[in-house]
């Protein structure tokens, strides 16, 4: 019943425990003191790091398998993946081993594997593009990287350095570019997937002393123009996707499967996503997955102003797509368009069309690259937003899915686009 | 850019998407139009539900493994799982199969299946126990039952009757429950997860279209008696468990991984888990994975009360242990004590603790049983509560945790302990 000071309890401070934790796994290096465990199991230091230089290689039958066309692909209800993937097991005690690269197939998973019951997973998605100049190229892979190293380390699985991630996701595409992405198909992309996910089978809420990294390379649909462009219906006023204190972002499944319910009651209504408002005020956050941005004059000076939610109270994610699209327009629309990352509220976006002043609006992410919105459903009001002369996009919206896709494309030589030398 | 009403998109109406989406799986049935996904694929009815009856049996070799000793059980790394478990598929086109009882082993998913990537996954978590009249019991398996139909609805996944799944978790403690608890070890339990996991092999941010559900049995250390009783930490400012709008009440996989990180760093200096706070005004909600209590004299009028966060924020899990202490203290200590589901902060506890008005703390949850809590550190400070006469714990914890106790074990016939009856 007595109130006692922390001096009572050694060593510990007031300070707060997560960025206390993620401060532990930057100090200890990258990797293998991510999460605390191995400090706590007193192994805290030598273990072998994620290392691509170790790979091991395993190569599937190459005539196994045909490549389908692009259409045919993505009919299923299955991914097509690649011939190969490649994966990396972690123990706490042994560190990272050597990487294999090996033949696409399913993983044994314990049933109380860790992943399967307390969601201790994160992923990244990007794409390899088969330029019109017959090269192969990554979009931007070390933010992936590096993204993927954050994410990590919130699910509290063990740390690496990206930049050995980012040596494995080009090594994999190198290995199955040639066949998947061929040289008389160009102007087509892959979709990479790398992931770790909690393989411990053990049950009980603790960080995964066992984790396995993988990546694979599939093909996925284009979903940047969907005919009339893509509807939004605001988010339910019963369900948040992210909040200030959670992990919204960051790339863990857990910001995911809680979303699907209502995304599928959207869909069963004729929307492509939901529009994710936040807080009593309904700030505009994220659509679907992807990122979203307004342009809009703006109400005080009437000039163009291209709007989307900043990054600082961490409730969206920090976007490749969303980071080349404002540094694009900061670059090359100077003077013409304003680019503002602030709060704004779905109110403001209902006044400045109600006065006229609404231009265009898109998604921007990996899956659905640009993608024009048309529409967004708010409580009991449609907002019909500009297409543009041909009605497929904004004027603005072209312009920069058109610089992007050149540099993916390599018609536009750019270091966003990196070439993969060793296919 | 014009704004029009809603009526321009036909039949949606203004009401919240969740519970719109929910309520369809419940008006179509328990199972197969439990996300919608059988509606917007055309598969509206009549696909088999999930029966017990149909169950299909292979046993494993009885002499294979032999039942360690419950210490030497929960040693290692990992949970040893008994003989069998039991798994049932569930396809969008084909509705449940019939469930199978077999030998306990891994299960082979794809890199690509939903679970790994999306979250799509949710679990219960409940005991059955040996009695000391020699007779097996499982505690109130309908409410686990039920609970996991609504966290598997909420998470995109197919429904099903809940007395099915309770009838499953029956046959899979009957069939191991004669070996792994058996006469000779009154007083034991084995810990039951029944989970399900959404096993799709695409990519893409959506409901999966098949899933796995599936019951293990295991062992599972005692956490119950601390020595010297549980510590908490109240939760870091910069992070938030769960939050009005989210899912917190549901057991799903991502309520738990992305409160390892801090949960951790709080183990890593010496803290049993994390009292989560809520809200700039610091509301008491959970005890790491557990309900939490607290008995104070209440300010106003000196009488002893039971405090415990209410359910109808849906910030907390519907606990079956907590449920059935407020029942106990309800029926048994009216008129002692007054059992009060409220809001209440971290600092009433601490005003509580100064005014020498706190009493006892504990936390309930299958896991954790019934567990003394003895310390809070909050910023600062560190409370310390009443641990009783002997040390072990107070007075009223003792009381509750005996008679569920007596429960369990049979000493008291209750309905609440089911009987198995077949083993």
């Amino acid at each position: 019943m007595t109130q006692t000071t922390a001096k009572d309890h050694a060593g510990e401070q007031d300070v707060d425990l997560t960025s206390s934790a993620l401060g532990h796994s930057h100090t200890n290096g990258h990797t293998n003191g991510a999460n605390g465990i191995n400090g706590v199991n007193g192994h805290a230091s030598k273990l072998p790091e994620l290392d691509a230089s170790r790979i091991t290689v395993q190569l599937a039958d190459p005539n196994a398998r045909e490549v389908p066309n692009e259409a045919v692909a993505n009919t299923g209800d299955e991914t097509i993946c690649t011939d190969h993937m490649i994966t990396c097991k972690w123990h706490y005690k042994t560190g990272w081993t050597a990487p294999e690269l090996k033949p696409y197939g399913p993983f044994s998973l314990m049933p109380v594997a860790s992943v399967l019951h307390y969601a201790t997973e994160c992923f990244e998605g990007l794409k390899a593009f088969r330029g019109f100049d017959g090269k192969l190229r990554i979009f931007r892979p070390n933010l992936n990287a590096e993204r993927m190293l954050m994410s990590t380390l919130r699910i509290a699985l063990p740390g690496f350095d990206p930049k050995e991630l980012e040596k494995l996701i080009t090594i994999l595409v190198a290995q199955d570019g040639p066949k998947w992405l061929p040289r008389s198909r160009p102007g087509s992309f892959l979709y990479i997937r790398p992931a770790i996910i909690g393989t411990q089978a053990q049950l009980g809420v603790q960080a995964s002393k066992e984790a396995l990294l993988f990546i694979t390379l599939s093909f996925m649909p284009r979903m940047d123009s969907p005919p009339g462009g893509m509807k939004l219906h605001t988010s339910p006023e019963d369900m948040v996707r992210a909040w200030v204190g959670g992990f919204g972002y960051a790339k863990l499944g857990a910001n995911y499967g809680p979303s699907l319910l209502a995304t599928a009651e959207a869909r069963a209504r004729g929307f492509g996503q939901i529009l994710w408002l936040y807080g009593k005020e309904g700030y505009c956050t994220e659509a679907g997955a992807s990122n979203f941005f307004v342009l809009w004059k703006a109400k005080d000076t009437g000039k163009l102003q291209l709007v989307t939610a900043p990054l600082d109270d961490r409730l969206i994610l920090d976007g490749v797509n969303r980071r080349s699209v404002v540094e694009l327009f900061r670059n090359r629309l100077a003077g013409e368009v304003e680019v503002v990352e602030r709060k704004y509220t779905i109110d403001e976006v209902l006044e400045a069309d109600k006065e006229g002043r609404l231009i265009e609006s898109f998604a921007s992410g990996t899956a659905f690259f640009i993608c024009p919105v048309s529409l967004i459903h708010h409580r009991s009001q449609n907002v019909k937003i500009p297409m543009g002369k041909t009605g497929e996009m904004g004027e603005y919206t072209a312009k920069v899915k058109g610089w992007l896709k050149d540099i993916m494309y390599g018609i536009e030589e750019h270091e966003w686009g990196v070439v993969v030398t060793k296919e």
